[in-house]
């Protein structure tokens, strides 16, 4: 890793030398994958070349988005089985708000510098917010007379407050302008601002204007005390709890994977780790060995969290409009933060850092945006036999998996969201929440003096833990074998024994799968009856006849319980089912919609699927919506100990047997001291 | 753990010095803990007295269950809050038949050699198998004139020939004597017996006059080859796999737990490992320490898994009585088989051994029975502050989890059963399925000749790997902060806005909970409509007024496929509901009844809860059903990669916050080379 850096230092010092002029830096030859992130330099030049294209002065221009736009996906698999180093072409996606009115979507060709094409959204939906943005609304309240003065009435200090900013939401509004609601805290005493808000005021900031436009001080809610609420060990007053022993660990032969440039190769996996401003990490163009034919076979072309949907449940003035998207708004890939060496991430972890465009366009780095990292201690398969006379077998063989790990922090919430690889070819992706819940600050201490539903647990003294839900949708683009996949649902059914004298038993199970023909046919609520979710590919059978598949095992299924034509809900459709299959379509990347702030809901999966489209041996991609209802308690506050749910995705059929048959345990050892392990 | 073996052998020492005689030997100073297993000693004075009750000749007696009787619960808990290291008195129950007909269960008082209390058991259902007469049945076609004649009609050699045996079951007989069915494989080329099955003949063995009853040889199918069926590395050619690179750990402070007998202390908890030849390893007395009170508060008084369900789902003639239960028929402990240190459990792990009465009554050593292990490598809790001008906060706790392994291998099944502890005070229990499929053996080698429902999946050429369910049923007797407690059913249900001036919103969700007042309010089939299960002590309230609870956040949820009045669904009705709840009753630990062997399903959960007992504000047990419908794939085959699936018992609203908040990260540095870490 390393070396890597100071090869791509080497290699920016080299191209900085070879520039011509600002434009015309020419970073393709550290591209190394089709679906590398747009590097430091590539997106200078985007930059540059939107800003040739709109002057500033006279022109103000923001970047709202700035990614690869997706290669063709013919040239991206071409290029895989071609072997060559270059490659194709590649583009970049901007959107940008222009003169604050216009939003521009540009696709620019890197390599040419130029704008290849544009056009001006004027549907309903705002792009994703930038940092810059959001951090100049957060400051317009404490220069606000009247917020200023409802601070003072409260017997504030303004030097303790702080603000923090809120997508606005969609209630049915024919035509909105771009907005942010601000709420305020009190940091006086902890820097756990999310649990001392101050209520009763209502800020509406105009983004384009960057002014408050509406303000409403309403009722007066005691702020929540600072006591218990900090979290800081260097904040904190000893005792502090039992230490846990620690632990020195050591890979004698190094780390068991390689990256170069993007790409990871790891025991029989070899796949790409992209980063998207939007997306967060994008695992691309995952490969495993299949010792038997003694080749890769493609089973991933691409996975990333496309949305996170998170609807609060207090209808109230001060919180109906909660209902984030926090991909669509905030930006996965831009609320990605710095992982902590050691506490976020093992010893034998490798880092990754990333670029980002920010709001002028210039990028912006972070470092040790993701980790990747052998995970040991588990068990990969065993068997003690002793049915054989005169002979004990045991036969057990240790599992390492391979971990790709980033934390995402929209505001008070830690996502974080690891990848987890298994030489089986299990790939198993684990979300799991973390920081701290958002209050709302009630005149209340204890339990007995609720009368009303106050849609929240009482954490702590006047702090009420509002009800909601945390909707993941992962966008799971499958290529077993190839691109032509088919959507299958294994259905278990009862049969009953009807002639008595074959058979003893009065009922049995069995299985029949039905292959989704139509986008209709796939839509698929699960938990309410007992099925297999499976992408095969129907044109390649195992020796045996089976249809080579993975199949999805789903952790407890949540359902919405929004009503459907609820405008949260008409926006957060894509949970209306928690399986959805379409026919790939480069545009559809975004179960919410590309444009999401305010969005009434017009551009999401629930509604490209009324197209029921053709699904059978085609391209298809699946979305798994994984959902939690959180009903906060006492231990989330004022930080929560990480809660954690995950999926399978299991080959099945997929191999002729078991592929780590002949997989050997790595050696794994006690190291007492010094020397040689 | 050296140490306290060495102290172990030194005190057996001693008390084989003070023996005076036989029957004598006191061993009570051995146990630490009132839930400590039988010992050596013991389950020696315990064989005596029943010998001296039965003596041999000429009676014939044999064991079939030896184990601890459960002391009165009031006075393990008086025991443990007194401080006082002499444990109650102990006995052992014994079920024995004696004389190859008379069931005895029996009350032995270990202090004095005493049979307290006898009865003969007349209902329907037979005690667990020993694993002596599993031993001498399987042995008994080889020397069957007809099987060996079937054999070499076959052209198989004798020598190269195993026989397994399966319980029968009950079909609706009104009488039944103690049988079992015979299988035979071919072990030539292989040591994976299951996978070669010497299919089309039927063996009954009467396991009373220890002779085959009934023997038919019917259709001669194909021995599925030997080919590719070996699981032993030295066995295996190469190419191997990929090499997964070694990994060597260290805990410079030593393990951060200690055990003291069966008892175990680690970070805030402590608990207690049991060990029963049925139930396998138990869970008991375990409390965690609270900072905010300064004292350890009770959680789980005892959970094992009480049963497991294993029913096959082909109705044909071979195979439509196997509908295992594993726990009541073959004993989970008398299962348990020997870790491999290093492969089964990390570098770091300490081992327990136990003991169990053979079918003379002798006690036997199971070496490296239980393992227990400090896992690292997860975060505790994490948040990242960006929202504070001028301040950039990451706090980021590693999280160090303790795992208490076993694994019960039932024939091919290997079941990999943990109990893990965190220190933010959640039990995550996992079961990990991994060994061998049973194989039918057809006359098929591709699916294009299949014509009928198989009943399984084609994995090989001539192998249907058959379709089955596993269902572990687990036994949770919670005592939150005391015996008293509820069970509460948090439903989650959506409220329609009707007043459009209060909200924007149409409709949110909110929560309403219903105490289960009896044992019918508390049966639960989850998936279907959201809800939270929660137990809580309903005497004890947080300073804010919410109840102290522990939540049981469950995985996807199974339900049986088979019709209710079929024989084995009647047998294994603790299915029908993934939850229940009873009071605590010493009687009821086995849900699928005490006597299971060809049981009638007269003794099961499901009859006990008909009583429609009061549960609220009671000492009351939860019954969770962990259920997998196994559709089996190639991969599973010739030996199993593990699939995991658990579920978590988490605090709510127990602590009045985060337990965590003041635990430091343990020092988990990268050891390079000698010296200190």
């Amino acid at each position: 890793m390393k070396l890597f850096h100071y090869l791509f230092s080497l290699l920016t010092l080299l191209f900085l030398f070879q520039a011509k002029e600002g434009v015309s830096i020419s970073p393709l030859q550290l591209i190394t994958h089709p679906l590398d992130p747009l590097t430091k330099q590539e997106i200078t030049l985007v930059q540059a070349t939107v800003l040739k294209k709109y002057p500033t002065p006279p022109n103000h221009v923001f970047f709202h988005y700035v990614g690869l736009d997706d290669p063709d996906k013919t040239h991206v698999l071409k290029w895989a089985s071609s072997g060559t180093k270059t490659p194709p072409q590649r583009s970049a996606f901007v959107v940008a708000i222009v003169n604050n009115s216009q939003i521009h979507e540009l696709i620019i060709n890197i390599k040419s510098s130029n704008v290849v094409s544009y056009k001006i959204h004027l549907d309903p939906g705002f792009p994703t917010l930038t940092l810059e943005e959001q951090s100049l609304a957060i400051s317009l309240p404490l220069k606000y007379g009247p917020d200023v003065e409802s601070i003072n009435k409260r017997g504030l200090n303004l030097s303790e407050v702080v603000c923090s900013c809120f997508t606005v939401g969609w209630y049915g509004e024919a035509k909105s302008t771009r907005a942010l609601r601000l709420e305020c805290f009190s940091k006086n005493g902890t820097a756990n601002i999310y649990v001392r808000p101050i209520s009763g005021i209502n800020i509406l900031a105009d983004l384009d204007t960057m002014k408050i436009v509406e303000y409403h001080d309403n009722v007066v809610e005691p702020v929540p005390k600072a006591e218990n609420t900090e979290y800081r060990a260097s904040h904190l007053k000893p005792p502090f709890s039992p230490r846990l022993h620690s632990f020195a660990s050591h890979q004698p032969e190094g780390p068991g994977f390689t990256i170069k440039g993007h790409s990871i190769s790891w025991a029989n996996w070899k796949f790409h780790i992209g980063y998207d401003v939007r997306a967060g990490v994008i695992i691309s163009t995952a490969s495993i060995y299949d010792p038997e034919v003694h080749k890769s076979r493609q089973v991933l072309y691409r996975g990333y969290i496309s949305e996170l949907f998170v609807p609060y449940q207090d209808p109230g003035e001060e919180w109906y409009y909660k209902t984030f998207f926090d991909a669509g708004e905030f930006g996965f890939g831009q609320s990605m933060v710095s992982l902590e060496p050691l506490h976020d991430c093992p010893p034998q972890a490798q880092f990754l850092d990333v670029y980002f465009a920010a709001s002028d366009g210039s990028p912006q780095h972070l470092e040790n945006a993701i980790c990747v990292f052998e995970q040991y201690g588990g068990i990969s398969w065993r068997h003690t036999e002793s049915g054989i006379p005169n002979e004990q077998i045991r036969e057990v063989r240790s599992d390492v998996s391979l971990i790709v790990r980033s934390v995402v922090t929209v505001g008070n919430y830690d996502n974080v969201i690891d990848w987890e690889f298994k030489p089986s070819g299990s790939i198993k992706p684990s979300i799991s929440l973390s920081g701290i819940l958002e209050i709302k600050a009630v005149d209340i201490t204890h339990t007995d003096q609720i009368k009303d539903d106050q849609h929240g647990t009482l954490v702590s003294e006047h702090s009420i833990g509002v009800y909601h839900d945390h909707y993941y949708i992962y966008h799971l683009d499958f290529d077993i074998d190839g691109v032509d996949n088919s959507f299958v649902k294994t259905n278990f059914k009862t049969v009953q024994v009807t002639d008595y004298n074959s058979s003893k038993r009065k009922s049995y199970w069995t299985t029949s799968s039905e292959v989704a023909k139509t986008e209709s046919d796939a839509k698929t609520k699960l938990g309410f009856s007992p099925s297999e979710i499976v992408i095969v590919n129907p044109n390649k059978k195992t020796s045996t006849g089976n249809e080579v598949g993975y199949r999805l095992v789903p952790n407890a299924a949540s359902h919405p319980l929004l009503r459907e034509d609820d405008y949260p809900q008409r926006r957060g459709a894509f949970t209306n089912y928690n399986v959805w299959v379409t026919p790939y379509n480069k545009t559809e990347k975004w179960a919410g919609g590309l444009f999401v702030d305010q969005s009434h809901g017009d551009d999401t999966l629930a509604v490209w699927t009324k197209q029921n489209r053709g699904i059978e041996n085609k391209d298809i991609v699946l979305w798994y919506v994984v959902g939690i209802h959180h009903v906060p308690c006492q231990e989330d506050f004022p930080i929560m100990p990480l809660l954690s749910t995950g999926f399978e995705l299991r080959p099945t059929n997929f191999f002729e047997r078991n592929p780590v048959l002949k997989t050997l345990s790595p050696d794994i050892v006690k190291w007492p001291g010094c020397g040689k392990p």
